[in-house]
């Protein structure tokens, strides 16, 4: 077992490959040879599939994973690896922090935007504690530190922090704020910790793997219900039985251009995709092959990233009409999304003296002068346009208050002590990392539900091949997603292992 | 032959009946009985479907058209009837425009959006003329004047409006502008007159029609080519044959709100639907039943309309911070756009005594004061906000200009004489007229594509059962919508006429 650990990313992931190799489904009766039989085939070996298999596994079924790569891990195992728990972990409790189950649905709800899936966010929110303890279980550790800086990721290794909006507008008068992101122990980035941990627990437990095998297509029976997979195993064709069920946890589309110009065209501007090669949206087609409906299917995280150092979350950021429009403390996906709502997408972010840090991010400095008169001539922004802005904001900032987009006071400070620096944010120039959110629409347990809203028999998604908890850019936190896939990656292998054996 | 007429349009059109009536596919070898057979079946009698059926009529193909409701005309009945002709047709001529199918693509690719379908653009713009003529050949008149005031819908009989963007910032810079909306000649509405022009001549020709007939399930080969259509009549099942295709011509999805939520959930503020009680999405579905794939689905006309009179033009738009965020000039479907990416929605037009005016569009005043910083405490917008915006605007407006979103010359007049007034644009409280523009994955000829981008043998799609031409509300033109149905419509009638006829 390998788990690779290694950050990937291209700037123009382009996938016309899968489009071309994916196949119709297949008839189970046409289909006279089997490479490889079991209860369980899932199709993907990252966070979703490897919890799945643990509890598939568990139950006593015959768990086989389909894996493209040469390795499993996905794109889990590239991540920062945060969970989101609440409702009162013994992290939480433990760094002086109140939470509930009713305060975690609350936000939850809130944050997944206009099309929540009440149900399975109640289900997340209700046994957060015991999915917790599930993940301890499997040997994930977290240290009882909170992290308190504004970050898009913890640098060392304290297991708890605020990975999302919970404490800031609009979202803290929606729900009481606790911080929900919990972070393995490990230095930096703890996506290769969890992902070892499970594939550890697969492992140890008889789960199966062929590696460098890519699902093609599906097989059906002659009722509609999926019974087998087609895949390619160096070059050469790879037929798998699946006696109970198939389950899709092969990731989103972030890599396939072509599927973000028809699904998510705001995505188009990604150019740092978090994910893994893999993520082109096979197991999604995959799914509509076989009588799956997809939804969600345009909206995903997108950020433009600039801090850290949190000292930037001082400056305020401005369009090309030198207008602000977020409050700069928002979590740097929400304020990314508003980004990419401007006109042209153009954004800097504006520091006096006393708050310039070089960002980690990587932006690129616009524009310096010694007074604001000066940034905005440097920037072509409409006269007095900037200076206006800053007038405004730093005539409330110094009594503490932001009445445009109530940004937390301990942000707010006049930014009035040149040299005053613009830096650039706009969506053609900075660094756009995202990925998709869409996917199969499913039932909590994991199965597959056709456009009739009807269960497609023997099919099974999880992970980003569904469409689950978080559904909304402007509300995402980091966590969710893992949380997501792990704990609705469970339900589905408990679903699948659950279900019907097939006849021969 | 019945065409209606009447504007209908429900606020909440909830249809859960679709989900639980639709089928999955039928096996043709199953399917026993007949109760109807055509060369050509047509699933909706809205612009599109006629269009197809007189086309498949004139190949010699025996055509069938299936309606929902009790009479034709679909949702273009209902409709203004504006269709988007360029190139330099004979109304543009003796108005004295002159344009050219190289500009009209130019706009028309740029007004699509992030993902245009750059054939079908070329397609249709190169082949303006000739479907200028084929309408006039239909029976179509337009007269040959110019209706220049700002308007949604020309209130005359006036041939020829710009019914877009195409001579407003930014897309003024990119192509010539010059005006293509195009009405046939009644006075107001002409989306009767076209419904009736359409079903006239396919009457004529021969088609038939089986009114309340409503598609539930489609019928395929062992191949999976689409050979039939399953529908409810009075009730009772009703099993259609089609020995060459299937054409999806039922219109959009605004009447679905599940559907608005799970593709489109910014038109989750539409309030007054631009369509027709079928429109619930119920041919697309059908479409990816049958293996389809659905593309474009998250965008829709989508305006919040505070013209005509002309005169309001001149006001501002400001939002929940008192900025401006839009050139006012812009089509009424742009700056709805805009409204909708506004934190929280909101949205005000300021006017000042002069440019006041009742809107015709039905919006509620907000409040009124004598100076704008009684207005701006009237609405309740942080201190000084308002104030700047106005005092910004009317700075430059005396100069003749807008440096910060480019509105013409012509509707930049400073605001200055009291009492000003605030009409209410917030999303929740406006008029907000909507419809969807995705839908089926299409090739010019109208063959339905599935998620393997490979011809979905025996079925076709047009209109708003296809993902066709306007695919942005950002971008869209009045026009577009029937333009694309009745064209694309031909070209789907076309290819199924000449498709091979299956065996027995």
């Amino acid at each position: 077992m390998t788990v690779h650990t290694a950050v990937v990313s291209t700037s123009h992931g382009e996938h016309d490959s899968t489009d071309s190799l994916l196949e119709r489904p297949r008839r189970l009766r046409d289909q006279s040879r089997w490479d490889a039989t079991a209860d369980v085939v899932i199709i993907g070996g990252g966070a979703a599939g490897a919890s799945a298999a643990i509890e598939a596994r568990r139950l006593g079924a015959d768990v086989l994973i389909l894996e493209r790569a040469s390795a499993c891990g996905g794109s889990t195992a590239l991540s920062g690896g945060i969970l989101y728990f609440g409702g009162g972990t013994e992290i939480q409790t433990a760094c002086g922090f109140s939470d509930s189950a009713d305060e975690m649905y609350k936000y939850v709800l809130a944050a997944s935007g206009p099309n929540p899936d009440a149900t399975k966010v109640q289900l997340y929110c209700e046994r957060s504690l015991e999915h917790f303890a599930w993940c301890k279980d499997q040997g994930l550790r977290f240290n009882p530190r909170f992290y308190a800086k504004k970050t898009t990721e913890p640098p060392g290794d304290d297991g708890l922090l605020y990975s999302g909006n919970e404490n800031v507008w609009p979202f803290n008068e929606v729900a009481v704020p606790a911080p929900r992101g919990h972070k393995p122990a490990t230095m930096g980035s703890a996506g290769g910790v969890i992902m070892q941990a499970l594939f550890g627990q697969a492992t140890k437990h008889g789960v199966r793997f062929r590696y460098d095998t890519r699902a093609i297509g599906l097989v059906v029976d002659d009722a509609g219900r999926v019974a087998g997979v087609i895949a390619r195993e160096s070059g050469a064709e790879c037929a798998v039985r699946a006696r109970r069920g198939v389950i899709l946890c092969a990731g989103g589309f972030v890599m396939n251009r072509k599927m973000l110009a028809e699904h998510a065209p705001k995505l188009l501007h990604v150019n740092l995709q978090i994910g893994n090669p893999g993520d082109d949206g096979a197991g999604i087609l995959l799914g509509l092959s076989a009588g799956g409906y997809a939804i969600g299917m345009g909206e995903g995280f997108v950020s433009v990233p600039f801090y850290p150092p949190s000292k930037l979350v001082h400056g305020v950021l401005v369009n090309a009409q030198g207008q602000r429009f977020v409050n700069e403390d928002a979590y740097h996906g929400r304020s990314g999304d508003f980004i990419l709502r401007q006109t042209g997408g153009v954004a800097y972010l504006i520091v006096d003296e006393p708050h310039f840090a070089r960002p980690i991010a990587g932006m690129q400095l616009k524009a310096a002068g010694e007074t604001i008169e000066i940034l905005e001539r440097e920037l072509a922004l409409p006269d007095g346009s900037l200076t206006h802005t800053l007038r405004f904001y730093n005539e409330h900032a110094r009594l503490g208050k932001d009445p445009l987009f109530h940004k937390a006071s301990s942000y707010l400070k006049p930014l009035e002590q040149g040299p005053f620096a613009a830096l650039d944010l706009s969506a053609d120039r900075a660094i756009v990392p995202g990925f998709t959110m869409g996917g199969l629409d499913t039932l909590p347990t994991g199965e597959v539900l056709g456009p009739d809203r009807k269960v497609v028999r023997g099919l099974y998604a999880a992970g980003r091949n569904s469409c689950g908890l978080p559904r909304s850019a402007a509300g995402y936190s980091s966590g969710m997603s893992i949380g997501c896939a792990t704990f609705f990656g469970r339900l589905a292998g408990i679903s699948a292992a659950r279900a019907d054996a097939l006849g021969a």
